[in-house]
């Protein structure tokens, strides 16, 4: 059931009340109160000369890795092998609980999800399931991380990464007549993104679609962690990587929005963390949807990256990352929620259990 | 009138538009679009049995509050005695008009909110009247805090601190099937929250109801300012304490949506705070409903806590807080407002004098 | 078309669904479904006694400038004439393309829009044509500002600015009965604005109407950027000021929202920027709308003001002002736009052009 094709022009405009919004993608537009159907649509899109020329020959050859690069850095070479797939069972609410609210959550929870999903080298197997975020992508300064992204998803998407650096033609961002091939990686093909991890990219970034389907890919699953560490710094003894976003119709063919934390939503279906007292304990919390967020821990609270004073809670928008870092001193049951009410209640919160 | 429980799954999306949200509670659901009942809702929750056996015992013996424990801390016990109450005739506008607009506000300003109060000692007297938000709770780093708190305002409610340190069972926060005295105190009895003022709690935060109602009671008013204060560090002539808030449909029984400061709608009902030239000035703004807001004051500005920048306006999420600094040097009426356009002119602004 | 007075209270409500909802100026309250004509609202709006009298005097009299003052900094004097003028033709989308997603925008796109103009001294010529922002002020600190403001736009607007300092007479802010001249500019008059750039006001700051009609003329262009220098930083190589705002119905004639920088909507519209490799580059980014937006620039990353972490997302809210600073090192076709992805999709995006 794809969203049809209408002759005016609209907008995206995900969510909003009364009337029929519209999406137009590659200059076709869709009632966006009809469920999207992105692999119809990604058919309907003009691929790029560049890019179909590109892959046509890739089809002909197959897709040959060769030899990653070594690094300019003068680091390793990080060679990571990632799909991405369709998820046609991804359950929002696993235990169809709100363990908070210690109440049923009744109806459908399961939607056809986009993930990011790792697998050995040569795409010889899967490194476990597709995840919702994906793949957590490593490297120290001085590294260079290859990427051998095959799209398997049905519809044309990419990896755009922030934070590391890259030259333009690794950019994954769909760019209308300037388009790459690396901004339109066709389904049942493969793209190579090389990025470096420069001195001057540490920290704790985003990758994601942003192909010419954008953002329905994203608000379907298609994103995941990437961290540039400085080897200088110790590792934490726990760190979490937790993304707040969202499950909205018209983006999935449920009629609820669920309020998520890394695609699962109310606590006991999003991540129970744990760690022990005495612990360094590390919290990456990312934000991707169209909603502003505020990041709240129970029990707990850290010093703000602004110049040293104390917080407990943060607000965070689309594509906004904020690291916490503290020492665990508080055993008990604690949640971490976002702190905008609505939000809360309808999924955005989970456990951390902390022991002694 | 009350929310009438209807038998299909929902999730509390204030101020939707356009249909009817439902509110759930308990695994009970409601019409969000009717007025909501609290004190009908709260007595349809069930209690959990730990928690009725505390006030079940409770009922028999009465509350026995026994010596406030001495300060772990080193420093003093700061005790509290301090009330959630019903207040039937809260008024949003008492002037009935909006300085800034210089127009009358016409209609129904009046709601059934609820608020902390403080009292004296042993509850014997109160102290003032109830207030929106509620009584500031202060402490020097080495003190604990203990507040007698306890609850007559007809639903469960609870007091949840954020930034102080406290143990899991001084949450104040409903968790399901993992809920303990403190985060469901019932009507009619009194639980004893224990905080301690730790050297890395310094700073504003807040405490608000978090109890099973949530958040239906912070929405009609069950907030309040607490201070962790380090004492080398002189306290500045005026000190301000302003949360930007909102009333809003469902939660009140009104059509119409007010943006707040400290419980009231447009200058002359907000507070009207006073300065003079060459005095340390403190504001400590606090933000808690479902909105996004920009702290700003006209004639002045600041040295952000981003590392000495000036700024003289400032994100807040909800339970996001800020302190702003500085030496009056300019005589005059101001405003303080939100700077969200809509938010400003539904009544999110005040007045701020300063003389020679 | 006017909107039309109707006898009962509402409030500002831009953009809210289903329903009509209200504006009210000045005691008078217009439907916000119908297109509003802020010329008649502003011919309705009483004129406080005092500011009458004043322009009143200047009708006769004329507008006699004299000598602009010296500067009580020990710097230069920076004079200014600008006027507010109607825009009757400011296309928003002037190619009529979307060139991120290769499309047409088909429709009108051209609205009456308010903007500030420079003009030379006393007014005798244009500098340039108005400019949504508005011209650039800038002083070094120890100079005083002087703007000759000249309202021609058909409506009472005002000159508030952000982070200058200056005296409260100099607030350009509708107060209610507590108008001065300067708060109330009425159409056809000029009122002399003196700002002073004291050291405690370095940064980039707002100057926007913020006078009887608010927000309606801000809604239709009327803001512009100031900046405050350190002379003894050096100027960068590439200097940016970026405004992330929106043009809404019932603001504007059409009926379509348009999420713009600089009063364009979509790359190939709003401002492409340019640099290149080794330049030290500098972006203002300003936000003035109800939204909050979070700022991102592909292939690039910068030093928080926050310190010292890299951050390449930044969130803003109404009236917020970020800075942003790198040396630029990566040349190629790049985006930079709104990460909320609606407002990305909406036009909120532009072209950066580096070249080696």
């Amino acid at each position: 059931m794809s969203g049809r094709a209408i002759g005016r022009r609209g907008f995206l405009a995900a969510g909003a009340a009364g009337g029929a919004a519209l999406v137009t993608l590659g200059g076709i537009e869709y009632r966006a109160d009809a469920k999207l159907d992105v692999e119809a649509m990604g058919n309907r899109m003009e691929v790029p000369p560049a890019v179909a020329d590109y892959y046509h020959r890739q089809s002909q050859t197959g897709y040959v890795a060769g030899p990653a690069p070594r690094a300019a850095g003068g680091g390793a070479t990080r060679e990571y092998w990632i799909k991405a797939v369709k998820v046609p069972d991804w359950d929002i609410v696993p235990t169809h609980r709100d363990a908070m609210m210690d109440r049923p959550i009744k109806g459908k929870t399961t939607i056809t999800a986009l993930a990011y999903q790792r697998f050995a080298p040569g795409f010889k197997q899967a490194m476990g399931r597709p995840q919702i975020p994906g793949p957590l992508i490593e490297a120290d300064v001085g590294d260079t991380v290859v990427v051998n992204f095959r799209n398997e998803c049905g519809t044309p998407v990419t990896m755009h990464p922030h934070g590391i650096f890259y030259t333009v033609d690794m950019d994954g961002t769909y760019k209308g007549r300037y388009t790459t091939p690396g901004d339109f990686v066709e389904n049942g093909h493969t793209f190579r993104y090389i990025w470096e991890a420069n001195p001057d990219t540490v920290g704790a970034w985003f990758y994601h679609d942003h192909g010419p389907m954008d953002p329905i890919p994203v608000f379907k699953g298609l994103f995941g962690p990437l961290i540039v560490r400085d080897p200088t710094v110790p590792l934490p003894d726990r760190e979490f990587f937790i993304c707040f976003h969202s499950f909205t119709p018209p983006y999935i063919s449920l009629d609820t929005e669920f309020m998520c934390v890394n695609g699962r939503a109310y606590a006991g279906n999003t991540p129970t963390l744990r760690a022990k007292t005495g612990e360094s304990v590390t919290w990456h919390v990312y934000a991707l949807d169209n909603n502003f967020h505020t990041f709240h821990l129970h029990g707990h609270r850290w010093v703000d990256t602004d110049g040293g004073y104390l917080i407990d809670t943060k607000t965070l928008g689309p594509a906004d990352i904020i690291t916490v870092n503290y020492t665990e001193d508080n055993p008990g049951r604690w949640f971490y929620h976002c702190h905008v009410f609505t939000h809360l209640h309808m999924g955005m919160n989970g456990w951390y259990l902390v022991t002694e």
